[in-house]
């Protein structure tokens, strides 16, 4: 019989899990079907002179995008064809081509609670005596989906709002301490956790790719490893901080100073009008800044990043719609201490970015799941290369760098693989 | 007796030469000392929680800057003072502090013809009845400065002007088809190559810092190896192609398509004036538009980067002085092909950027020729982080990627000193 | 009978004449209904505290839209709905609204010749034995469309393309000067002088849209004035030539010294196209340079504007179909000579910004024509800001300020219904 | 006896007030001197043709530069050469060069109060027991100051920070309530009306450079007219705005519709800091905001600008010092709804684009006081050209558009002196 992978997803933002990744029937002029590591990545092997470069897929087996099985939860009742509508990403006529299957998905009743996302409401909400309670509803929807989808692999991705600023406290630190918690009802944990601790319970990996605290505790560490199931995270990089972990290590790398970056964005969707509470903001601009501080090593380089002044605004401005804007103000210095500037203005889309990651996190985590090497890791470091903060071991620096993300995750694809490290040493094509 | 280190200069564009790398004497607000590799770079060995992470310069053998002595070749007869001065590159008040010693400085007369740089002409240039002529007298000023200076050892930087487009030809292909050509004035050779045969065949190391053929023919290689005396090149990578080397590895790391580039510069000092006559900029054009082929590997990824529109454009613009100003405008797409807009302006400073270049080059080719293993070499492909062009054997395909660069400049560092190799893998911290 | 206004358009650049003009029928969620001064444009009459601000259509008798009916001429033969359908310029919906009337519109055979456009070719050409020849084609094309339209009144519009640059020669100075050269067919006629020829001697006023010589000599201003038949012209203003009459007085207005001014565009139209002839860029360079000059008046502030840098550049840029970018770095200075800088990036539509322009000349020059202060005059001056280069009187300077060409386009409006001028003293509020 | 004119200064902010005007000392390469309608200024008389252009310190009788003598008051004791020296805005040679005469300028203890500026505080402050004691302190400064310099003519201008916001009250509707209040201490009076009423009590003039409430209400109104004591406001024009300010009155002359503007500053001095005050911040947000609604008219093209999403905002970012950076995202939106965006980043220098507004002022309103048909108007509405929020009459909506401005500053010029006002209808030349 044939193994079908199923995935089951949060949703709760609509501009993301809208459009089922059946990419090959969604095709036109410039549509290159996907775009995405799991899909058109490749993988060089060997030495630069042997032209071995297969595709991920490939070289390691990956799930097919078209073996994909979908649901979620939502505190809205849209079905995924009205939701995908209102969002206004993708053109009509791209949505229209897939309506059927579309509407087949419906959210569940979703776990919210207004004290942690204070600019949304919905009317799609689950009941509950305490947090207990609504963690075992939720186990019970992911056990009725695998019986109902007959599916036999799992993973969970948080696409759900930003939360308010949460720090880790005594209830935290242990599985045994969360789980009284959840009994107790207390008010540390978010419905962010409630999810992870569902997911995690019924062995089904989960990343987050929102700045949430979430699985970023050691009680969910310990549940991890305990049932096999890999987490991930957290906070999906996508625009501005994507740039700017692209930047920031071909400054170091050249060694040039910097005085001070200043970051703006404009963005019209609903994760801005979220982000214009200041409590969520809070959270999400932790996230954001802590990116510099770890790329550049000021504790490394005093003279050249020890006073730098950082500052990151977000803007609700609806004329943009789910079109962000982001705009960077780069003050550097070079040879002598003289300074120059760099200014980058980033049309992009929000949930265009993000949609890749997600797809690719799914079919990594499931690849994670089924290797031995990985399973028993529970945190999944060599998938930093999506996260504005990276989640390691404790004691151990994230690597924030784009370029080391991707070279942690080629030569983890390469090792598990038993393939040779690549170092980009090759003095021997010289002798 | 203590061994002085002595480089050999090559000069005829006045920004760079001109101030003495005795950055010690140049400080004040600001004034972070060097901010080069050579002097601030560090190196991280074994694991990351080793936390081990000394300077370059304590990691290995490099030359001390307060031991560099200087000479050099222009067409002018301005001394080191006198060029800085007019160039306006560096605050009156600095160069005053070093007056003395810049005015110490007189250019040689330079080995020149209009032939190949169009828009410049000066005076101080020398005579010869043939190219082979010219290049003896160049040796003879060599000889003379190792015995006049005392050093020991020698480094030969050009930093001269972009010369007219040049293909290789016949008489590049070997040392002695080459030497005749010299010999019978063979108009396929640029004064740029009777320098560096010159410096070659007085086992002096050679780096070329524009995008002129000059050592990247099999006649300069077969000397390097021969003398033992390092090559590298070519076209330092400074500004605007600095920067997309950094971005286009990143759109590349996330899969993100490119539809165009289009990159323009204004600047206004002499290489804008160079650069304004088409043959100069020709050189100039192919050595930036190669970087986006090679790091984005078209081949590979023909949906993503089969159909790029690439353009350079360089203008003349005196209101700028030294100060040269890049914009880009990429066009990239994401998933389902929708296309996303960014534009990037970078005010920055040419010689600033070129500066520490030069000196890291010196460091290190002084270093490769101390080195068994890199001195016999010849190109020296661990120093393509510097370079638009890097050069590399014949059959194997660039490095343009800077982190690739990067990460290769730092793993030979490794190498050469028996550390263990980066990958960046890193599993054993969850064990 | 109720008169009906006819118009005769020169098409041959099919951006612009596609769409019928009839925009009550065109709408949707933001589709303001023709955003022009003959629909939308208000007038302010007496006091500022009358409130007096009726619409300029109510104020004056202009032809209503919907009376409008088309023809023209072009090289290719499509009706304008295939030819909407290539240009990509609106959406196909908008079109599709439309079709039957846009598909009745078919193109006549026009007057070509390669030799003043090198970069375009096509099928649909008149054919004659001289340059009268081809004129008196033309004249009856429009005697045809006089009757079989059943209009009234008309006007036309040259929309195509630039041609190579030309200067006034003897042959222009006269009109029976210009009629021996059509007899003759001397080369310093071009074609859109021979459709200007036509359209003067059948009594149809004639607006310029390109940087052509055409009607901006004295051999078309006698045959103006002659057949009172209104001319005027040259070159729309729609992008950054746009911005740039906008800002100069502003700079000026504070008197703000400026150093230089940069600009460069890229489009991926047939303009962008025709424009990579150097020959065609003369002319369009011509009248694009001539703008700051006249604007900032350097002869009157030698310290402000006595040694201003500006250049213009226009690149060819397919990825960006119809829509411009313009790009401009301005470098002012201020009190004591400081220097600043302002970067602008507009991401414009040419179409979009040129289509009212030509529908506002469309309505004003019949109006025009049927004013008798206005019909003698031949020149129309107070149409000045509609154009990159204005159209004057020998001797008299042109006004290339936005706000003075606006102001004198309302106070000529004012003036020929009889109303006070609007000066902004406004001291009698204060009494 | 020669007569000369001397002006009291209020001092606050450092940057504006430490250069001695005497620009004739100050010059060099680029050193245009003033840059100031004062100054450079030129009119146009009669006539395109007939070429009478004078500049309008000569057309008028305007007080020369050299004989201006200068006080102020201070929270800080710094004189002005210690002043000039910390702003770091001129360069220090150029404050070398009259350090004499700037030591020689010492402030006088000021009238402050930290509940209206909160992020400020300094220890040259008066004492006194209720608000019309500190009053009467302020013209005994002024008188002593008359006495001392043997100046005749005096104006006042406030170059004061930006208090907290405050609404028109009882209190500020008559003279006799706003003197009770002064008397009562009561806390609707600021300190900016205690030096507004000090002036105008004394006959001086006073110009409002902040957007404080200040000369804005009835009382001072009433008080102006009385003592013939011109008065003018409020907040300079200099950077984002002005340029707003020369832009939209260009989008409305060409009807192109506005759906968002979104403008952000960073800033670096002390203005910077004071508005990351968020009572400081509503103020000159207020003041910043009503520009776009005054010049687009909403009520009159609700197609265009009914629904305009307009954001502004500050913020603190040291790096930059006094040079100021507004960058703006402006959707606009063209025939059929199209849109298109501009995007603008100006570089600016806060201090060197107000001096030459408080320079012009001074002359201004010395010669209003001197004209008998200025003089008793009280509000100077034709000055409107230097503020964000120009006053007017009440009942009279301001004029914000900068060519209106022009204009109706030039008509006046032209109308105290007999001369035609212009309207730019100019058919005569077509005769």
């Amino acid at each position: 019989m044939r193994r079908r992978v199923c995935r089951v997803f949060h949703f709760e933002r609509p501009q993301i899990y809208v459009v089922r990744h059946r990419t090959t029937l969604i095709t036109g002029p410039h549509r290159s079907e996907g775009t995405r590591h799991g899909q058109l990545g490749t993988i060089r092997l060997g030495k630069r002179t042997d032209a071995r470069c297969p595709k991920i897929r490939d070289f390691l087996p990956l799930a097919d995008l078209n073996d994909l099985v979908f649901t979620g939860w939502d505190i809205f009742t849209d079905d995924m064809y009205a939701a995908a509508s209102k969002a206004g990403v993708l053109e009509r006529e791209l949505i229209d081509r897939i309506q059927p299957f579309l509407e087949s998905i419906k959210p569940l009743p979703a776990v919210f609670n207004r004290n942690y996302v204070r600019k949304l409401d919905g009317p799609n909400v689950k009941e509950g005596k305490n947090r207990m309670h609504l963690a075992e509803q939720l186990r019970a929807d992911i056990r009725e989906f695998k019986r109902s989808s007959g599916a036999r692999r799992f993973v969970m991705i948080w696409c759900g709002s930003t939360e308010i600023f949460l720090q880790p406290r005594e209830v935290h630190q242990s599985l045994k301490a969360f789980v009284s918690a959840l009994e107790s009802n207390d008010e540390n944990i978010s419905p962010s956790m409630i999810y992870a601790y569902a997911a995690l319970s019924e062995g089904v990996p989960f990343a987050n790719g929102a700045p949430n605290l979430t699985v970023d505790i050691p009680a969910m560490h310990e549940l991890s490893r305990l049932n096999e199931a890999p987490i991930c995270g957290k906070d999906f990089k996508t625009g501005q901080t994507l740039v700017k972990t692209i930047l920031a290590p071909g400054f170091k790398a050249r060694m040039l100073g910097l005085h001070g970056w200043y970051s703006t964005n404009i963005l019209g969707n609903r994760d801005g009008e979220v982000l214009d509470d200041p409590e969520s903001f809070k959270t999400k601009e932790v996230s954001k800044l802590g990116v510099l501080e770890h790329i550049l090593q000021p504790q490394v380089y005093p003279e050249l990043y020890g006073k730098i002044f950082h500052k990151v605004g977000i803007n609700y401005y609806p004329p943009r719609g789910d079109n962000k804007e982001g705009w960077d103000n780069i003050d550097i210095f070079g040879w002598l201490g003289y300074p120059m500037q760099i200014k980058i203005d980033f049309l992009c889309r929000d949930s265009i970015l993000a949609a890749p990651i997600v797809l690719d996190l799914v079919l990594f985590l499931d690849l994670a799941q089924r290797c031995d090497e990985l399973r028993r890791l529970g945190i999944q470091e060599w998938l930093s290369f999506y996260f504005k903060s990276p989640m390691t071991v404790p004691g151990l620096y994230p690597e924030h760098d784009l370029f080391i993300q991707s070279m942690k995750l080629k030569n983890t694809l390469r090792h598990v693989k038993g393939e040779e490290q690549i170092t980009h040493l090759g003095l021997e094509y010289y002798d």
